[in-house]
């Protein structure tokens, strides 16, 4: 009888010691400060408590996660995770584990979530074209073939746009098209032509009106006023780019981390060694800054007031802080082995850098430089916060 | 014996039962698509879900929420409200009960929350001063006196800052103050003069870098560049104001209603049937359009493309439209009796606006101006989305 009563009991406290921890540790908790890193190397992703500094859970099977990012549902709750694989990964952040997973092609290249939450679109290789897929079941809703003279295209520097529209640009015919699901899941396509030789790479301005492109092919970008009506093509930065003496180009920066520092556009140069700000208004250069290597991120702290910068390989161990006034390196330090990616806290207090060959993420305060805290973490990655969520083009 | 088993396990499976409900129905949900809609004239506050469109929650027993409003802590599962006559409610949104509450000074004006989310500020008449508390537990952490020649100032304009500072303004002394808490809980304190004639209400552009402050005795509006050290006042905008006329004023206009659309700030005139745009970088007036009535809210899509503008009695059952580009006004109807508040969904798709006579919140497409839903509301006025968490100065 003390036997059962035991058994019982201890079943009972089980549960409620149980229950507890599920709903009030692991669960029961705001998502507006947290986020997630990518291990490449392992196929994984940590979610991290940006409040708290500490990992909450990590989740495996992602597959290929190299060049993988993230966008959140417009709850905070979901991150989506596009593989290099074709895989796309729906993760409840607040139980840790996978919600949903296809693999929807064979090689892609980044997605987007539309402005009212409910499409997630990926940009494919292979095949070329874009799939546009439900967010709550990950079913397929649309699929956009890239198609034009030369067969499917590999489509690049996928977006979206206010007005359930996503962009997107074409790297073997140079057209960027945008595709407007505002009347349902049937998109109606406009295709803008003239975009320039071999499109690597876009961004939309956070405000979603325009959309630039980086070309592989020749210099300068492209840019497109999307509240026009045909956006037309307009060239901007004709020296942008690798210049007549084609320097060797260890990584061709990501357009995705262009920031906007007060009215300007801050760019990491391609080939040279530096960070270029440009006017918001006209698009036309307005100074230059000097850096430690070729930049891959130049990423502005969330006032504009400093701009933080790593660097390609060999130069990887180095980040740079420049004060956008007066366009100085004010600070300068050696994380460590291949410093690859940053995020700031939204209103940018923090910064979180990922060291991949130290394996730690750091978190430093944003204005004393100071290092707060190190987190272990596998190879890591792309860090992306779920305050994403609310925001336009990323 | 079957009576103990019985028992003992219907106390297991209840509280089995109890949690499962407890935290997958009642709580384990994101928080970044909820928000909350101040019920004025009964001292409650419904808390809603952006997503599903619907009321999760009614809380009561906030006091006097006349002028009301909220802002929320970082991870986005508490609202803190500012009550008119001094209360400070802390909210949690996921269980929709009042985690903490103070009563803090017998009359107040808003708050604001700093950067890292760890303090919150009130700004208060009487007695006259700002009050910082510790979010997590509301416990006071500083108290400073707006001492001035004149005794004890009101404040107003109250805003977080980059660097976790707060900026106030005093209306008896004409002076701006920044707080500054960056070394801990004992603010550095800078005392800026020359503001002018009776400062009624301020804003921070959304950066974080410049505060703009409106006057009630003179015409003008006086802006500080935070950058600067130490920031200068700068007199802007001369013609804002009532004028030589000293128009009738029905309500002198809410700053915070400035909106950022492209490169211009949209603001409501006084007085006049206009809504003025000015220059973002010279603040300049650049433009003007005429309005239905007095403006009282100008509020920019987040894109920027158009602004939603409502009017003070006796010509509030209106809303209009503005496009932005063209400054035309291209859309006007009727929602109903007293529009007091507009909010938009972060990202800009839907928006919602209070109709406080109608005892209704509806919900637009903000787009195609189709009115999605409307949910039953007592006297609703402020409607604040939780993302505003990840923004400065709101």
């Amino acid at each position: 009888m003390k036997t059962v009563y035991a058994v019982l009991l201890s079943l009972a406290f089980g549960v409620v010691i149980a229950g507890t921890l599920r709903s009030e540790t692991a669960q029961l908790r705001g998502t507006g400060d947290l986020g997630i890193v990518i291990e490449r190397a392992t196929g994984s992703v940590l979610i991290v408590d940006t409040t708290e500094h500490r990992v909450l859970n990590r989740v495996e099977g992602l597959g290929d996660l190299s060049h993988a990012s993230a966008v959140f549902s417009r709850d905070e709750r979901y991150a989506f995770v596009f593989g290099r694989d074709g895989g796309l990964t729906k993760i409840d952040i607040l139980t840790g584990r996978i919600a949903r997973r296809v693999v929807q092609a064979g090689n892609s290249i980044g997605g987007a979530i539309s402005d009212d939450g409910t499409l997630i679109a990926v940009s494919n290789y292979e095949p070329g074209g874009v799939r546009v897929f439900d967010t709550e079941t990950l079913d397929a809703v649309a699929d956009i073939s890239a198609k034009w003279d030369g067969g499917l295209s590999k489509t690049i520097g996928l977006v979206d746009a206010p007005g359930r529209r996503f962009v997107f640009t074409l790297w073997d015919a140079g057209e960027t098209w945008i595709a407007d699901f505002s009347a349902g899941v049937q998109p109606v396509i406009t295709k803008l032509k003239g975009v320039g030789d071999r499109p690597y790479d876009a961004l939309i301005t956070p405000d979603g009106r325009h959309y630039i492109t980086g070309l592989y092919g020749e210099d300068g970008l492209t840019a497109f006023d999307l509240w026009q009506d045909p956006p037309k093509p307009h060239r901007i930065l004709r020296d942008y780019g690798r210049g007549e003496a084609k320097l060797p180009v260890y990584k061709m920066p990501h357009l995705e981390g262009w920031a906007l520092a007060g009215d300007r556009f801050v760019l990491p140069a391609v080939g040279h060694h530096e960070v270029l700000f440009v006017d918001a208004r006209t698009f036309e250069e307005v100074a230059r800054t000097k850096v430690h290597g070729q930049p891959v991120f130049a990423v502005a702290r969330p006032d504009g007031r400093q701009v933080w910068v790593n660097f390609a390989h060999p130069l990887n161990d180095t980040l740079q802080v420049i004060d956008t006034p007066t366009g100085k390196v004010i600070r300068e330090w050696k994380p460590g082995p291949a410093v690859l990616h940053m995020e700031f806290a939204p209103r940018g207090h923090n910064v979180w850098v990922s060291v991949r060959d130290a394996g730690v993420v750091q978190i430093y305060d944003a204005r004393t430089f100071e290092k707060k805290a190190e987190i272990p973490a596998k190879s890591p990655s792309g860090i992306f916060f779920t305050a994403r969520a609310h925001r336009t083009g990323l």
